[in-house]
């Protein structure tokens, strides 16, 4: 059973399918002013997720960070950040609820490595600390708020990305059941992380 | 011996005093064309670092990610960002060393904690799953290149700062000796994380 919940996190990149921890970000059909997808947010059958239609938003990786946290399932073990666009940080810094349409928010999952250059330099003042870092990249999930496309789910669609391929609709039909319980924070499972 | 080491990483927030794994980040100083630093760096003896004279950059938050981590001292265990101003940003993904003056690296610290409602959804589906995520934030680290002002500590002036105040001298004398094994990559141990 764990093994496979730990291949199918492997495959989806994240928990539950393309559920959990603030990671279901969605996107590409976010309207705009006049009513039409950005030109960058159009994709084709090859390139967008099933069901939603979303594509990979250009330029993701520059976005702001909401927060970064941990999965560890049987051998899984992934570090991750939750980055926003401008909408989504906004909402975030408000508190606003539900957030508006047009947010985008984006989980980046890495593999979690010890890193044995940075434990060489602590294990002089420090001995027995460990330090993690990020390795490869695992997968990229979004989440696109959508009130009227997306009223089914929540106003969310949902995309999950591994090698800039959508997972298969299997995968997608699992996002906004694993979401739902995040409902009261407009299903979203991200928290903006405090500044230090 | 670990737990001073622990009790001095809560101080510092980092390891090895004010050192390591991609945190010391300075600033302030950051001569601008004129050769004067920007209004929002100019501190008082209270609120800027011992020696650098760095103090908190305005808007650090909304910097770019370079990368996640996490650090482990015996109780110790956090959840980490770096986050780069523009310069910063622009000579990690060119790969650009050692970094331009004007570089400077924002490495936030959070305490790491199990997240129970994560794993209550995470149960059904993924029996044994741990979700962990950012709690209260413990200190901010600032690393700041000015090749000139800074020539006696590799280009980059340090700062420790943990509910907005600065560390004390002590602690910022450990900074540089920290970074010095990292002195391949200029003195960063950040190295900028892929995209997913």
């Amino acid at each position: 059973m764990l093994r496979a919940a730990t291949s199918a996190l492997k495959y989806c990149g994240a928990l539950g399918g393309c559920a959990a921890i603030a990671l279901c970000t969605l996107y590409v059909t976010r309207p705009t002013a006049q009513g039409q997808p950005p030109a960058d947010t159009v994709g084709n059958a090859s390139n967008a997720s099933p069901i939603y239609g979303v594509t990979i938003p250009s330029g993701y990786r520059d976005w702001e960070l909401i927060a970064v946290d941990q999965l560890v399932v049987g051998k899984l073990d992934q570090l991750r950040a939750q980055l926003g666009n401008e909408i989504a940080i906004k909402a975030f810094k408000e508190g606003k609820l539900p957030f508006p349409d047009g947010t985008i928010i984006a989980a980046l999952h890495w593999n979690r490595v010890r890193s044995e250059d940075n434990n060489k330099v602590l294990d002089g003042p420090f001995p027995g600390a460990q330090s993690f870092v990020v390795e490869s990249a695992v997968n990229v999930q979004f989440m696109v708020k959508d009130s009227k496309k997306y009223a089914a789910t929540g106003g969310w669609g949902f995309a999950d990305f591994k090698n800039g391929k959508p997972g298969d609709e299997a995968l997608h039909k699992t996002c906004f059941p694993c979401h739902e319980p995040a409902k009261a924070h407009d299903f979203v499972f991200a928290h903006y992380a405090p500044t230090p």
